[in-house]
């Protein structure tokens, strides 16, 4: 079992409620747990909620003022919290200090406020985590199967001029290793979705599956991966909701073609991961839910699953 | 009631065994349904399958040999059959002796086999039956809410150029009215997905909502439209997977991005519907089958359901 850094996410959102249910319903090993939090934020929710950690577990303290938690507001200073937060979290995973990091949802637009403009976590730890020769790559892992992102946040018109073989191959080359080496799937077996509707129909809408995709299959399996498609993305998500979930990576080609499927068909049990660098980073796949902040009334599975799947 | 066409599909396909299945469930009235078949094709299941007809509804006959039924098999005679079928059915309507089309489900390779070279029956039906001034929509009805593809059988870079504020416009224009005329729905409410992952997070990623959808949107409320959006694709079909499906009718973009929710939330009751011609044409939201024909297996859920919705 590995060490792990949680972070605590936005104090205004569900993030502290549900590292704390998590925690408790795990009831982990002290030693494998690190919480960037601080205690103002963890004495509030023990207040106002009577929900507080069972256990010891060691805290690398961020300040905060108590009197800044503000449940399902997005301010200034919860963003920087959050910001500040995942920083240290970045600090230790360079430091080697730790093996793996979990981060509850932060607020974009909370960051923002603070002065740091990113279009997520996986950009401020690819930022400042990855090596030269490195890229972070969205893999979201629901239960028995998980989904890459070929594309993540682009403009929908940039993505066919992206979508190219040596590209296709590179990010497939290194969610294989992934699998195999940070989630334990000696030969992943991977589905690949179709750009274009109907996989394009033979070149009748859109021939990138004919010049790129296909081509990249090929290479793929050349080298000894067990890669199948492309296929139309509709059809192949249809089969997984019939239950027949028969590979263990699905590459979607954009984001929506990934995130629809994602949360249609495990909403509750999806983990967000960025793999591609030296330490896997897990979150769960929902955001902050400032609607129901400071209700005691957020679901934790998410959370669970990511912790679950940092320390594996 | 309205009088109905129905045509049979392709004789080696789940088509015929549907659609027997389907009228001996509805039991409709005899001079509400003309069916357009073979006699051949209908004594052919019912000496195979043990599965007949059990009303003596009026057929307008395609001539097919009994010894070409051959089920699982693409061939160029079913393909021929197929697609005589369907024009005989646009003759009707535009005759005006009938009121509505239903269409078994057809495969475009044994139509393409047989010379007949389109990219589905919409298309065949949108070439025989539109007036100048009109174009066929593809709308699917799924249960409580539909689906609009604002783009069908388009390459996925062809795509974004094609969502402008006019053409959204005209578009919703168009079934707003149908869904007023044909579906009974007085005052429909919409919600139209946006282009680019997270709506274009205000302009970072594709700025089409802002040019063109935003300012679409805001003229359709202008015209009394109920109308909200747009909305990330993924969060809006994810809500209506939890069980809050609140719009009669969500606009999506393009093919993936429609038929993937239709496909994974309701995926046995969904109907495939031409809207924008004179006449309603509808169909079930499914294939041939091919690994599952003649085997008495296919389930007609959604062809009750195409044939209900044609009647309505």
């Amino acid at each position: 079992m590995k060490t792990i850094a949680i972070t605590l996410g936005d104090p205004n959102g569900i993030s502290p409620e549900i590292t704390i249910k998590a925690l408790n319903f795990l009831d982990l090993p002290k030693d494998k747990v690190i919480l960037i939090a601080s205690k103002n934020i963890l004495d509030f929710y023990k207040e106002h909620l009577d929900l507080a950690l069972e256990k010891n577990y060691d805290i690398v303290e961020i300040p905060y003022k108590k009197e800044f938690v503000t449940p399902g507001k997005e301010t200034e200073e919860a963003g920087e919290f959050a910001f500040k937060a995942l920083v240290k979290a970045c600090e230790l995973a360079v430091n080697k200090k730790i093996d793996a990091i979990v981060t509850a949802p932060v607020s974009k637009n909370a960051m923002k406020m603070a002065g740091h403009n990113y279009s997520g976590q996986t950009e401020i730890i690819e930022q400042y985590i990855a090596q030269s020769h490195q890229s972070a790559e969205m893999l979201f892992v629901c239960g028995s199967f998980s989904v890459l992102l070929l594309t993540r946040h682009t403009a929908l018109k940039y993505v066919p001029e992206k979508i190219k073989k040596d590209f296709i191959i590179e990010k497939i080359e290194k969610v294989n290793t992934s699998l195999q080496l940070q989630m334990g799937i000696p030969s992943p077996k991977f589905a690949i979705c179709a750009l274009n509707p109907h996989a394009g129909e033979a070149g009748m809408f859109g021939d990138e599956e004919i010049k790129e995709i296909i081509p990249a299959v090929d290479k793929l399996r050349q080298e000894g991966i067990n890669i199948e498609g492309p296929f139309p993305a509709d059809a192949l998500f249809a089969k997984c909701a019939e239950g027949a979930c028969n590979y263990d990576c699905y590459i979607a080609m954009y984001h929506d073609q990934g995130l629809i499927p994602v949360k249609l068909l495990e909403r509750n049990n999806c983990v967000n991961t960025t793999i591609g660098l030296d330490i896997l980073r897990t979150s769960p796949a929902h955001g902050t839910a400032f609607d129901i902040a400071g209700k005691n009334i957020a679901h934790a599975g998410s959370m669970i699953n990511a912790i679950e799947l940092a320390l594996k």
